[in-house]
């Protein structure tokens, strides 16, 4: 299963509407006969990778594999009905499929006779694809919101300037994690300001081949001539000013994991429908000591009402050439206590 | 060296204004003859004590020593003269004494015909008397600055409340500090409005037995029962406004290393004087979206005039029991960069 995990993670398959599934097919010896993971939509599943590989030799076999083999018909066949026609004696699968049209493979195969063991590593499979796990079980994409700020709490100075809060490896770092996420989303107000690109770019600053969505949100007509709706990715506005809404929608188009990178109030507005799922901060060494404040006002008066997170990683990046060294917080946003 | 190290370190010494000194001494063999280290102010100092527990052995030892003998006669007579008296026939040191009254133990050693070998591990025997070495370098003490924060640069909510933003790991963290330090500063403005104890407290919020000096500077007049001049500790009042001045007044008492503890105000005056050596940062990973700053204005207005910081430290602060983890920078200020 290890093994399988590692396939499904792979390196260069594009982050699409599909789960990243690895598969192990092993004879009875427990030597391994073929391997196969899922190279994104369109494309064979692990399974029938695997199989594809394996020829005859997938007769009697044992197949491991990353999730519940599916059992519905999409762009490819039913990966259940395959591993029956092969010959495949013995199922191992790690997390299963809730995903509603494809659910149910398990029992198909333990109806045609197939040894089926089920949730194996089932934590691991499902950290592979958390976000694919979440739109599933939520119905919407997951929401990831990150923000930097200096040691004293601003995004700028007093004058507006804030180039740069943020060091170099922290900006390459938030480079990393949008290519991470399918759509990075801004609302209208930041394009009208900021007018930022919102590509990904690699370490020399140049757009990557595979972009995520640009989502913004927000009622305002927006100029044609905004970087935004450059050819460099697809862009989408989302005409609503409200949170539920825009994810519906996102989920309508597949999208799995949002990376939120507007203002305060977009910011304010997901943080009030409870639809931040992880926070990543980036703290910059530094103090202005005024300016703008990095985190807008969220209607909290008092401090038992303050907006507690969890740490779930804290990451040192390095300063190099003489910039400084910014550290990555990465939290989950808790319950209110009271 | 490493031994004369970790001797000098010995738990329990109180800190006083004489330096952490360790000795060993080695017979021709290479063999520890016996060992001693300074147990603060008024006691033998690490070479009188080692030299006691050797007696005769002394004769034709090596002394390993993390200080470059003292040539002063002090509360103690000046050991320079002791290694010579008891026949060591080398003395290797770390750190050279650079205390102008104490200065001249390894020339007057060699004078002696003594065999002298200084400055091993040099940057190591430094680091454990940084403040003593600070203090006699600069002839002031040196100044922690310590805050708390929310992730978003908050020390209270907008009704004023802040108990607690940090956590009770930060806060016992905080203590443990504190009885690193020698004095702890606060204005008077905080002890009008907040009158903390300003003592330094176990684990089961008891006071310690050693304390350090609790200072408070500022013009105002302060009743005499706030809580800072209740009898757990020695405090002192200095009629001053300017940092430089109360530093200088805390060098005639002999104090190396201040924690300052105050509010905004006092914390602008010393980084507005440069007289800020070290910054802790307590990050509470928690949101107000408004009330007080951490950090109060700083006279910045744009990015390229921020306060810089060169991070010397992260430590995660693990909660306990539900609490919050917190996250401690500390970190030294860098020369502005324009």
């Amino acid at each position: 299963m290890r093994r399988a995990l590692a396939l499904a993670v792979t390196p260069g398959v594009p982050l699409g509407p599909n789960p990243r599934v690895g598969c192990v097919l092993l004879d009875a010896d427990g030597t391994t006969v073929a391997e196969g993971f899922h190279r994104g939509a369109g494309t064979p599943h692990a399974e029938a990778a695997a199989l594809a590989e394996a020829g005859d030799a997938a007769r009697g076999a044992t197949a491991v594999v990353t999730l519940e083999p599916c059992n519905h018909t999409g762009r490819t066949g039913p990966c259940s009905e395959a591993l029956v026609a092969a010959g495949v004696r013995r199922v191992v699968f790690a997390q299963p499929d809730t995903n509603p049209v494809a659910v149910g493979g398990a029992a198909r195969l333990r109806d045609a006779g197939v040894d089926v063991v089920g949730e194996q590593l089932v934590d691991e499979a499902a950290a592979v694809n958390r976000a694919w796990t979440f739109a599933i079980t939520h119905g919407r994409p997951f929401v990831t919101w990150k923000f930097a700020t200096t040691l004293d709490g601003r995004s700028a100075a007093t004058d507006g300037t804030s180039r740069w809060v943020s060091s170099r490896s922290a900006r390459l770092d938030t480079h990393r994690l949008r290519a991470l996420c399918d759509t990075m989303l801004v609302g209208t107000h930041t394009v009208e300001v900021d007018d930022p690109e919102l590509t990904v770019r690699d370490e020399v600053d140049q757009p990557v081949a595979i972009q995520p969505l640009r989502a913004v949100m927000g009622l305002r007509e927006l100029p044609g001539d905004r970087r935004i709706f450059n050819d460099r990715a697809e862009t989408v506005h989302l005409r609503t000013r409200d949170p539920r809404e825009a994810l519906a929608r996102l989920h309508e188009l597949d999208r799995q994991h949002v990376f939120l990178e507007g203002g305060p109030t977009l910011a304010r507005a997901f943080l009030a429908a409870g639809l931040v799922d992880e926070v990543v901060t980036y703290v910059a060494p530094m103090l202005l000591g005024a300016g703008s404040s990095a985190v807008g006002d969220l209607g909290i008066t008092t401090i038992t009402d303050a907006l507690h997170l969890h740490v779930t990683d804290v990451t040192v990046l390095q300063g190099h050439d003489g910039e400084d060294t910014n550290v990555r917080l990465t939290m989950t946003p808790l319950p209110r206590r009271n």
